[in-house]
């Protein structure tokens, strides 16, 4: 039995299943005009961020998804100069997109500037690059931001956001797509945090075809263990405006000044292997 | 807050984390002379069978882990005419391994009879190939009737076990891989479930020296997602005997008679690939 004072838990409705972290103590809670949040210290993930209930990011497996949600489509692209990052208010994605000496501009686009502000105070190791003048950051609404980006402006846009639902919603739509691919340059990619293949198949086929509907010629998704979401399997699905996403600039990837924990050139090929029953579901759309 | 007559929980202690699925009813419960087994019927994973307080077998995803178990060792395997399976009770293992023609011989060696009963019961999908005249059924200990085996006898070893406590202790030592060494004929391949490459590196770690020390000349970890284990992201390690295990059959797999819902040829590979950490954690053994 878990004790609610000792353990936060995640119950994922749909799903019928529940994920638990064991708590040391409460560090922070607050509501904000868009979510609450709570911050935890958990006895072994660190530092623990919960937006409206559900687990966001831990300071012990992070880098899975951060790294994942932004080298696949940079060393895909021929030359992301420009990144425009969705939500991601915790920063982490905006370190790793940083890292890239190629970026010569990284905005980042949060509704919830409390999010920002707590992941510095919290998580100071996501936000190293926050002062990198390379970065920029609105705290507005990313949906409108993206209705109003200059057409052909951007390389790549991530779109690290919560679950499809709440202030998230948007982020799902054609709608939204087709001003991605309005915003974006020939070669230009989108990035999406795409739930679990196991509960949320029917979510990734519907946003492969809306991303196909909004335009772009190719998508595809990527799968990896992340332990604090539903099912501790993860996705993320990318599409390509005049881009070919099944190869990517391994020379350059083989040869990063930087450190990854998760990401490699054969961790690129091997993300993008998808199950048998998730490809049939996928070609059928 | 979880209610305890409607979910059914299983911490994990050293990871500090739990996973738990939302119950319809508790179908049977019995202690046997080896551990203590429970069966429930879920919301959204059909029956669950629970040993030792741990779950171990779901309708709704078992197929990740009894394909991954099963296809990759007999695919990388020359001519896989014996096979042995140590624990692996539920029988779904068995199901895959005879799904291969070539298979001539497939031994059971569960300690725990109540295990299979309980599964020809409540998961009998999985136990449609027990009357295949190339199943045999021993309930007796699996350390000592590898002891006993005769040398040079066996082709695949698959220790489809429980965690590394209790009975199922002794599979991850050098002495029962020795046993495994000797028993294997030339070409030969051991496989054994190896828990979570993010809680568990040290164990695996670990396995692959005690391999090595047991006369098993190469040695690899492949992963996968299995959401009711802890973490949701578990592996298999295999161990060759005269055998690279770096190749295997693909056009044998391509031209596979059987139907599969995970693995595949390109899963083969990509299951293969190791995250950054694992892979420097594994190099410096």
């Amino acid at each position: 039995m878990l004790q609610e004072d000792q353990w936060f838990t995640e119950i994922c409705e749909e799903g019928g299943s529940a994920f638990s972290l064991e708590l040391k103590s409460k560090l922070h809670e607050e509501r904000t005009p868009f979510q609450r949040i709570e911050i935890f210290d958990t006895q072994t993930f660190g530092h623990l961020m919960i937006i409206g209930g559900c687990t966001m990011v831990s300071q012990r497996e992070n880098f899975i998804y951060h790294e994942m949600m932004s080298h696949p489509a940079l060393f895909t692209h021929n030359r992301p100069e420009n990144v425009v990052i969705i939500g991601g208010g915790d920063c982490g994605t905006l370190r790793e997109v940083l890292q890239h000496a190629e970026v010569r501009k990284a905005t980042q686009i949060e509704i919830d500037e409390r999010v920002t502000r707590l992941a510095e105070r919290y998580f100071p190791e996501l936000c190293t690059s926050n002062h990198d003048p390379r970065a920029e950051f609105f705290f507005v609404d990313g949906i409108r931001w993206m209705q109003e980006a200059e057409a052909d402006s951007l390389d790549i846009i991530i779109i690290d956001s919560t679950d499809p639902v709440g202030p998230a919603e948007g982020l799902f739509t054609e709608a939204f797509y087709e001003d991605c691919y309005r915003a974006l340059r020939s070669g230009g990619i989108i990035v999406q945090q795409s739930e679990s293949p196991l509960y949320h198949l029917e979510l990734i086929k519907g946003m492969h075809q809306s991303m196909r509907s909004a335009g772009f010629d190719s998508s595809r998704t990527m799968q990896f263990s992340q332990c604090i979401y539903p099912t501790g399997w993860w996705s993320c699905t990318l599409a390509g405006k005049d881009c070919d996403l099944e190869t990517f600039r391994e020379a350059d990837c083989n040869r990063r000044d930087f450190v990854t924990r998760y990401y490699n050139a054969a961790i690129h090929r091997a993300a993008g292997v998808l199950p048998e029953f998730v490809q049939v579901a996928l070609k059928a759309t």
